[in-house]
Order: C-alpha cells, then structure tokens, then sequence
C-alpha cells in the first residue's frame, strides 16, 4: 500500500523534506492534497471532531491506518523502512536530534518574513521582517550553518554524511535547507561555498543521485514561491 | 549509571520537560550543569572541535556514551525507560508528534518576548513584543490548546491522558506549558479552566502525582523568571 502525504498544494513548504526521502528511496506514495478533492480529504481529517490522535497541521503521513506526524517524527518513522536512517540504534537518535535542528532552522526561516503573527500579511510585519532578517543573515544562519558544517567535519565515519558512513534523510535536508536559502537570500548566501564547503559538498552529492535528479526534473517539484517557508523577498536580504 | 542531563543552571527552561519525566519515574539523575564546574564541562563538550555528534544547544542527555539532543528526542528515547511512553510502539509516534506540537508552540511563547533577535534585549525589541504576544495570546493561544482539548476528547481510551490509557511524557509536558503560561499570562490564562477543561484537569492530576509533588517542594524545582522561556512581563499581558 502506497503511503499518503498530507501536505498544502501549491507550495514545497515543510512537506519537501518528506518527500525528497520518499523520492530518493524510490517509495511509492501519493501526495494526497494535489489529488482531485485532495485537500477536502485533508481538511476533514483535521478537522474531524471524532477522529482519534488528529495532527495539529501538515505534513503528515498515513501508513495504513497509522497517522504520523510533523516533519522529523515522520522521517525518524520512514527512515529505517526507506533505507535513510543508519543502521545502529543509537544512530538514529543523533540523526533525530539533527533533524530537529533543522526543523528549529526552518521554523526561524519563517519567522523572517512573519516575525509578528502568522495570520498578518507580509506586509504588515515588513519593518520587524526587516530587522528580524537581518540578525537571521548575520547571526543565525553563522550559528547554524558552522555547527553543521563541525558535525559533518567531526563525523567519525567520514565527512560526506551527516550521520556514519551512509546517505541518510537527514543528508537530503541539507541539501533543501540550502536550496531554499540561496532562493530566498541570494545575497546572504553568495559565499557559501567558502565558508562551509562541506555542507555544500553533501548538497552538489545529493543533487547528482539519479532519483533526486530524476525528481527535480519532474512537474511534482515546484518551484520556490511566496507562499512557501523560504520566499525571495529582496528587502529582507543583504551581503553576508 | 545515572542519566546525565545538561542544561542552562538558573531557569527551568526547556531542560524541565525533560526533569518532569525523570523526578516522575524516579530516576537517578544528574543535573550536570547545576554542579560545581558543570557548566563549564558542559561548554566543553558544545564547543568540541572533535567529539562527534556535538548537540547544537542544550537540553541534552547522556546514557553512558550516547548523547541524546533535544528535548522531543530525549523524551522519545527515554519514555519507554522511565515506563512514561505507550507500550503500543504505534501510539510512540502519536506521543512525539504531540510533544512536538508542545515543542513548537514552546517555541512561540519564546518569540513572545523576543520576536526579533535572540542575541537583542527585549528592551531592544519590546514594541515588537507587545504585538507578537498580543497575536500570540488572541489566536496562537487559543488554536494550541483547543488542539490539546481536542486531542483529550477524542482519545478513544478516555480523556484523562493525551495518548492511550495510562500517563506519558506528554502529560507532564502539558502540565508545565499550563505553569509557564499561567506564569507568564495570568490574566491571558484567567479563563483556562472553563475553556480548557480536559486540559486543567490533565494539569491538576499531574501535580498531585507524589512524585512531582516531592519535586515540586523540593529546591531542584527552581521558580520561573526571566531568563526562561516563559518570563512575566505584565507589558505583554492582556486580557484573552
């Protein structure tokens, strides 16, 4: 049985990480809200007033009659049956823990353009976005981009994963988490390569393997927007 | 060999999930941090240039050489060890996207008082404060915990717990968001009992738990203030 994503249409939004893991595993699975009545099917679900153990919000999963979700819980869930997660127990706790950094990154990516409220327009919030942005470029993509850049530098097993000797989700959402910054900071990204190349190692890697590439060639990746967690809003970026 | 736990001595912080579940089950424990040179062991751990799997930020544990990080993560590992997680292996999953919703939502309290910079004084951000935690407190609120309250109608096992029958971490994790926000909103908070009665009624079992009682009278359990996450500035308070 196939598995089914629940994730907003129109966007990557957090439900890419997902699906770059089901697509690098070759998995079959159905992206239920760019389906026909797709997004009905979601809302009933969320909303339903009976249904036991409903997500607080998209992405989740359904794998039979098992829901799962939030993006890490989901990966830490498919992992080990996709291939994605390391072998060793214990492993997976320190890929867990890494996924949820990434996560605390993404939620902080969103924050730059609505530091303020998530019900508010854009551009109502745009002089906090501005200075939120700001300190993002200045001290929090540093902060978070060198720390993955010693993990994968202090990786006992080499420095092409992020975790042991092996591809593993956690690998894929590096390789999206860069994607989304150079689309929505190309200022504030410009020396990446320099400052952290092994990072940028692990994404040109991920990039090249035939089922990723396969994928971004396809019509089910969609381009960056606005209405996604990372948007190009040229104001909010500067130099690094 | 006792659980070692690191995190920031002086607030409770996000270190105190994870404290719930160990004074809960009894464990024998560490609270590295709070003993003499402490800290600076734990500094030297984060800042490692060659230790591998570094944590990017505290709360972490340490179960002999495995080093666990972030506080979902710690609770998913430790759960089943401290009897405090669903013997069904399924429901594990239910339980950590739940404590994750908790861990999002402790993140928007976080950004209530500091919605620009981390690294600024909420002094420096205090008119962005006001409006973030005027949203936070009008709908962010409200839509968290009416998820929870959701979530303890439509347990099919009953409504005293958030997952299957018995107590888990979530429970505990649920009863300290409802002592940081009465802390830090008390007159956001005024209605809560009428509102959120699953909910308080979760809170007000888990503080009569012997255990948490002990450790609620106990000088471990330190005093919220404003280095934590939850911090009263009536400024920021309104009525809901």
């Amino acid at each position: 049985m196939p598995y089914e994503l629940y994730y907003w249409d129109g966007l990557q939004g957090r439900g890419e990480f997902v699906r770059l893991a089901l697509e690098e595993a070759g998995a079959e699975y159905i992206d239920v809200a760019r389906q026909s009545d797709g997004t009905a099917a979601m809302m009933k679900l969320l909303k339903s007033k009976s249904a036991p153990y409903i997500p607080f919000a998209p992405p989740f999963i359904k794998d039979g009659d098992l829901i799962v979700s939030h993006v890490a819980n989901i990966l830490f869930y498919l992992g080990p049956k996709l291939g994605l997660a390391p072998k060793d127990e214990a492993l997976r706790y320190t890929a867990n823990g890494l996924q949820l950094t990434i996560t605390d990154f993404v939620a902080e990516v969103h924050d730059t353009h609505h530091p303020i409220a998530t019900t508010k327009y854009y551009e109502d919030q745009k002089e906090a976005a501005k200075q939120r942005s700001a300190d993002f470029i200045e001290n929090r993509i540093p902060k978070f981009m060198s720390y993955f850049e010693r993990v994968l530098e202090q990786n006992p097993e080499g420095n092409k994963f992020a975790v042991g000797a092996k591809l593993s989700y956690v690998d894929l959402s590096l390789f999206q988490v860069i994607e989304g910054l150079r689309y929505a900071f190309p200022r504030g990204t410009k020396n990446f390569g320099e400052r952290y190349p092994k990072i940028i190692a692990v994404h040109d890697a991920v990039e090249k393997r035939p089922n990723i590439q396969k994928y971004l060639a396809s019509d089910r990746r969609l381009d960056f927007n606005e209405s996604g967690i990372f948007r190009h809003y040229p104001e909010l970026d500067q130099d690094a």
